[in-house]
């Protein structure tokens, strides 16, 4: 029985090593070439280990689980794609959901629960856990796209009212990198990397 | 002072996007690249989440301290380089202490030494913890290896006894993951990836 679960569980992370082919628009920091998403898991993961004292009411916060949470968010992705943060797409919903249903599913059925719900908590930012992910999932490609001379933004011409409001999901969880990620903004509209 | 802290963080968490720079010997699974060092650690830290039911002992098992090792346990790497698992180097101690120094050390003061010690800690494996970190850390190579014809055995004419001596800190961690890697061992050798 345990052999079974073992040879379920390394089917799963086999599968999962497409992840690390699975490109997003954000470059790395030296801008030499796009990141892939099992990096950008890997990053902001290490991340959240660092910053978690800024976020507000840290006591509610369960560590770990946004560490799960983190490793596990973009998995979907193998099937569904990377979507641009700045895309509109009907059909994407219903692609993640199959998408989970088929990968996770790979696990055993305690297992493939548990990462279901944890990817779900994610996508729907209601807890602090899920607010705090979120929040570095938006604040790590800004400070990217910054230092890689606006590369996102400049190449599909993004005003800066966008920028702000797509990241503006950061104050749910932490006045503080809030603050950090509007003067980012401020610094790349003075560079003139939004559109006009 | 919390922006100050901020700030070193943050130039800790962009310095680091280097790992995803630094190329290991091993190949993903499709066999179509090198992987290179921050992939790698997200999906063995991933790995730990799931697997953490086989280990000796499970209930003595800090999870989230393993997951920050994993997460951690490469950085150094930006600075020494991957070491190859079959090879022998004489200053590649005092390469990786340095390299510890110079990168912790762009953190505050308690991050820093929590990240230093939790690197020794995984080092030094005489942890719960470390062992089960190790043991993925042996593990996951070892099925990628299997899965790409043996790409590094071939390359580097690796003969069995030190793959099976290599990998035999899995049994210090957990017996069920031991035998799962003796069992790939044995394949890999019916296969004729190991040198005579």
């Amino acid at each position: 029985m345990k052999t079974n679960r073992l040879e379920q569980q390394m089917a799963f992370v086999l599968e999962v090593d497409q992840l690390k082919k699975v490109e997003r628009q954000t470059l790395i920091v030296d801008g030499s070439r796009r990141e892939n998403s099992a990096e950008h898991s890997w990053h902001i993961a290490l991340m959240a280990l660092l910053l978690a004292e800024h976020v507000d009411h840290r006591e509610q916060l369960d560590l770990l689980k946004v560490v799960k949470m983190l490793l596990v968010h973009d998995i979907i992705e193998i099937d569904a794609g990377d979507v641009f943060a700045y895309d509109d797409d009907d059909e994407r919903e219903e692609r993640e959901e199959k998408a989970a249903q088929r990968l996770f599913g790979l696990l055993p059925r305690d297992q493939a629960e548990e990462l279901y719900i944890l990817w779900r908590e994610f996508e729907e930012r209601q807890t602090p856990e899920a607010r705090y992910a979120a929040s570095l999932d938006r604040l790590l490609p800004l400070v990217q796209n910054y230092l890689s001379g606006g590369y996102t933004w400049v190449k599909y011409h993004i005003p800066e009212e966008k920028v702000r409001k797509r990241n503006q999901v950061i104050s749910d969880s932490s006045q503080v990198l809030w603050q950090y990620a509007q003067s980012i903004i401020d610094q790349a509209k003075g560079k003139g990397y939004f559109e006009k």
